[in-house]
């Protein structure tokens, strides 16, 4: 194996570019820039001294690298995604993996049948390196919380401007992007939540479809979630409030954790409130609180953490931040927001994937945005995801 | 018109003997206690000096009382009510005004229909008096706020054990209580969400029955609410929760206010987000914010400046804190959300209040409690509802 490891990157939009030059800047060891790809000359001259390619399979079989990175819009990175495991390939996907569950599926099925078993496959879940996170979900494995009774996540702070879905015919569209808020913007919660509390059993939302902006796809949701073990949820999102809100609120049997801001505020229950509420004489007292502040350091190696964990995973065999067979799960959450809201009903997990493909092509059947010109607008506005990072 | 007004009370229960004790200590200007009604003659001890009556109907008749406070179950507030007010005497109900709205529609008629034009008839809202709800009410609708976006209201600090439940046959049943968590706890938060934001026109719940509690009733409820504005909300509750949270947050076309222990925290957008999400030329950049911390000082004067206001009203006209015609909102906000879940859909407000009295009519008939027990057990337990107060 080649040390460093040469990446390819396809799709220099605002993302791809963006890693490319902390790349090219040495910000992430044992990987260099081998290659770059584009359907638009100009974004090539973004890495204009790094050999640049117009068609992703020519770059793949180039020989110049020996993993890549998709960066390109949410459709193509299944075709890209698969293409790119066939040639042996290590393979990193932008998030979301796919728009919708089938396309998730049929990328891991292109996985599962490498030919070369040492194949690293994974996603850019950068706000996994989030220590908050990171700890919170430290702290429910570990049994230290007790078991979950309620989640409560307001991520409204994703706002969005009316420039900011007019700067690409591509953008907010079922045909071009496959999405609004859920897709752009919330695959980091999606798959926060699912990694911190499982995938719930059931889910009614509500989307709102160009409630705040002129677009065709959902730019507020609000969903609730109910899981195996009786717990409840609520996740809300919109792109359309200022200054919007990230707070997460987790009520288990030890108490109340709270992720907004710096560190975990964990207001800890000395007894298990099963045992409390059971067991006490009194009608209306509570548990003896402790307030417990949990610091955590900064907002984690976000990106360039991710890119190098993938670098040592394909030189060292290092265990993935972000597998990428685990990016099924947050897209089947969102597509479920999605379904229960088209359809006007809860919605139980798992999802039927062809009944969800053939949802999509409704949507995209009618869809303002032509999907034939995807390509040629795709990588130039890609959005910028390392925003709804805690101010 | 006497002055001290005379008041008598119907229920000696926990809260009908608080305001009873309250009265004859002298805490309430302008009110004396006339006399006290109790089915159980050992609840009449606590006002051992007090006229006592077994029968509201002679305690009305009596002509020791000027008005009357009933602080019963839930059921007998509108049988009592509507005879206090045939009887011409002052009324004021505890919360909720009753369980549902027909029940609240009959009280509401007979009202209409009084003899004496100046009765006065007024429901114990007794937070509408906290400082914080009355600012938040009055940036409201002075439109220093904006439109409302979003409001989410996660009121989950309404702990009782099993010892609660279990402390009274009539607790949490559909024949005794006639409901639970919103029923008993959050009539204050139902009346406060019509009262700042009006009613809702559609509602998506999820009551629990029984989930932490062994109980018929809902202990835990999530509900999703549209407003005819666009603008959304969420209302979580449950009484099984520990340490559990009371905290209001309000989206705005001015930003975001939330309501969390001290004052009001308002997050003030200098520019409108409806102005600067259409003009900004920028995709990403938010409206600037300033951060304004208004204070605000206690929590209001609670029940007894409620009872305070009801004097005033009968002695000097004063307009009333919280009007008892007020109260068919709040009932049937809760209403929307039972019913929203019995029926497994989205309701529509107003609903059908007949619709929403059979659904009550099949639920009391299979309560584990029986209905004719209600008047021996009835005022022994009732709740402290000065619970739910910011800690």
């Amino acid at each position: 194996m080649n040390s460093p490891v040469r990446l390819g990157i396809v799709g220099l939009g605002n993302m791809g570019n963006s890693h490319a030059q902390q790349i090219l800047q040495g910000k992430v060891p044992r990987m260099d820039l081998g290659a770059v790809c584009d359907t638009n000359p100009e974004m090539l001259k973004r890495c204009a001294n790094t050999p640049g390619f117009a068609s992703h399979q020519e770059m793949l079989a180039s020989g110049k690298i020996d993993a890549v990175l998709v960066a390109t819009p949410h459709y193509d990175h299944t075709t890209i995604g698969i293409n790119a495991i066939a040639a042996g390939i290590h393979t990193l996907i932008e998030k979301p993996l796919s728009v919708h569950k089938a396309d998730c599926q049929k990328l891991i099925a292109a996985y599962e049948k490498r030919s070369r078993k040492d194949l690293v496959f994974a996603e850019m879940f950068n706000q996994r390196t989030d220590p908050r996170y990171r700890k919170l979900r430290d702290l429910l494995q570990s049994g230290e919380l007790g078991e979950i009774r309620r989640v409560n996540w307001i991520i409204t702070d994703w706002y969005r401007t009316e420039a900011y879905y007019s700067s690409g015919g591509w953008r907010a569209t079922w045909a071009g992007e496959g999405g609004g808020v859920l897709m752009n913007q919330c695959p980091h919660q999606l798959d926060l939540m699912q990694w911190m509390f499982g995938l719930p059993k059931k889910v009614r939302a509500h989307c709102q479809f160009g409630k705040w902006h002129d677009i065709e796809v959902e730019d507020a949701c609000t969903a609730y979630l109910e899981y195996a073990n009786g717990a409840t949820g609520v996740f809300i999102t919109t792109t359309g409030e200022a200054p919007g809100t990230n707070r997460l609120e987790v009520a288990t049997d030890r108490g109340r954790v709270v992720v907004e801001g710096d560190g975990l505020q964990w207001t800890r229950n000395a007894v298990p409130t099963s045992e409390h509420l059971k067991t006490s004489k009194n009608g209306f007292g509570t548990p003896e609180r402790w307030e417990v502040k949990i610091p955590t350091s900064g907002w984690g190696g976000q990106h360039n953490e991710v890119l190098q964990n993938f670098a040592d995973a394909i030189l060292d065999g290092k265990a993935l931040i972000g597998p990428a067979v685990d990016g099924i799960n947050g897209v089947e959450l969102g597509n479920a927001m999605l379904m229960s809201t088209l359809w006007d009903r809860t919605v139980e997990l798992p999802l039927d994937a062809a009944q969800v493909s053939a949802e999509y092509s409704k949507l995209i059947a009618k869809s303002r945005h032509k999907k034939q010109q995807t390509a040629a607008a795709s990588s130039s506005d890609f959005a910028n995801s390392t925003k709804g990072l805690a101010k």
